[in-house]
């Protein structure tokens, strides 16, 4: 990463996000929680999730249509993919498709498990397309960790069911966590910290600190992208206060940062939903046809 | 529906079946199990699910093709919508394209409830988008019924976690459960029969049955479906015997019949889950393509 900030720090850069659905609301509201003064454009390409089962060209036609769009129609500086399956099929494509510095979540993810841990040894907790991938091992691999992935599919529609802090979804997790250490202690491995690699989990941050084992760093992606991106965009080798953290209810995102949120269909549910992904208020979303 | 038999009785007829996944396997279940010596093409649209997110228009010209598929590449005489969104929204659009009969589930699953309801008020489980197109609460009402719907969006993950006997999975569905219960109750509404409006709710019936009030009765728009196209391919009013019920573990599904399946992408979730939805191993499941 350069040390040279991107866009002048006096600026009001508009960063452009992007999801396949809404989740990506996460990664944004820890962006506006760094970033209080820029602008953002949010789009959620709900029309044609899930990306999960898709062929990676594409996924790559796909995501390369939303990234221009925030490109060119909104006038993003800077994009964050804030989606684990575009960021693990098509971070290249969109990086050369577009003229502005692009960054996925999985990689930042993957740079902050390597800082937290002491035996080298992660687990990564995703979405069933994403664990597939194997992106994040391939990312923690290249930084020189053992990562042992999880698909916990039930997780997400726990979040979207609005039970984020609920019996069920607590036992659900300890469930999760239960074999994922098990499969661990099965290989030798001496796990210390546990990478949230999927934009919904942010939403089950505090029940599942409260389940893991005592002294397990939980790391969330959607933060470490947010951090990377601001150092990229300031240049500034600055450490992320812990205030600003996504965990728990309190809400510190800034009330004043610009934020204008498109979705290419499912309008009502994005709305629905995604203020408790933001921490604040979606607003209006406004439909966008990016073709079929 | 005709009482003259619509393809005769000691052929061994095609009966295509379509839906936006796999889950429409339970339908070809209960038809192979009532049907052993028909030939049978299922196709699930696996590249475009999900429907529910998307537009009518876009819906019916999705389904369309697939229902093509079925009668011009496959032969099918008889088609099955196997699908709720599809059957809600494009049955009017498949009936217009191709030259042969065709069935949804909605319709069925009512007049179904119609005949074992003594109290007229029948209550619905299916996804958030079949209860959001309130389908079966029209086809309830045209039948004289009064339908209460309830979105039960953990019940298709948990089947497809294979959690169907597990005891997350039944604390959901008796949460459900109450909470309809009680909304029937604050609508003065005296529900005896529980119509299960989603193709992959079949393989919780035995849970849905324990949980239910003593003397509710259980209809299941799979087993509803298959009925009808059986009336109506063999033009008999002959009762199906419960021997071919789908309930519980135990498979009847006649082995002889012969099965085709198409998908149009994620071949590999649908071979591995399509078997406990079919009762029977899958086998290999065909790619084609339908374009975009």
């Amino acid at each position: 990463m350069s040390s040279r900030p991107i866009i002048p720090h006096s600026a009001a850069p508009t960063i452009g996000v992007f999801d396949s659905g809404f989740g990506g609301l996460t990664v944004l509201r820890a962006l506006v929680a760094r970033l209080p003064h820029a602008h953002f454009a949010f789009i959620g390409d709900t029309a044609r999730l899930p990306y999960g089962s898709k062929s990676r060209r594409t996924i790559a036609r796909y995501a390369v249509e939303s990234a221009q769009f925030l490109v060119r129609e909104q006038g993003a500086e800077f994009l964050v993919i804030a989606c684990n399956t575009a960021s693990a099929l098509a971070l290249d494509a969109i990086q050369a498709a577009v003229p502005v510095p692009v960054l996925g979540v999985i990689e930042p993810g993957a740079a902050n498990a390597r800082a937290s841990s002491r035996t080298g040894d992660v687990l990564v907790v995703a979405t069933d397309a994403t664990v597939h991938s194997h992106a994040y091992a391939a990312a923690c691999s290249a930084l020189g960790l053992r990562a042992l992935e999880k698909a916990c599919p039930l997780l997400v529609p726990l979040v979207e069911e609005g039970w984020t802090n609920h019996p069920v979804t607590d036992q659900v997790i300890r469930i999760y966590l239960d074999e994922l250490l098990a499969e661990a202690a099965s290989q030798d491995l001496k796990p210390d910290t546990l990478v949230l690699g999927c934009t919904h989990y942010p939403l089950l941050r505090p029940l599942i600190e409260r389940a893991v084992p005592a002294g397990m760093k939980v790391i969330d992606s959607a933060e470490s992208a947010a951090d990377a991106a601001v150092l990229l965009i300031n240049g500034k080798n600055e450490t992320i206060s812990d205030s600003t953290a996504l965990s728990g209810g309190a809400s510190r995102v800034s009330p004043t940062a610009k934020v204008r949120c498109f979705a290419t269909d499912s309008v009502e549910k994005f709305e629905r939903l995604g203020s408790r992904f933001l921490g604040r208020p979606v607003g209006n979303v406004e439909l966008v046809d990016l073709g079929g």
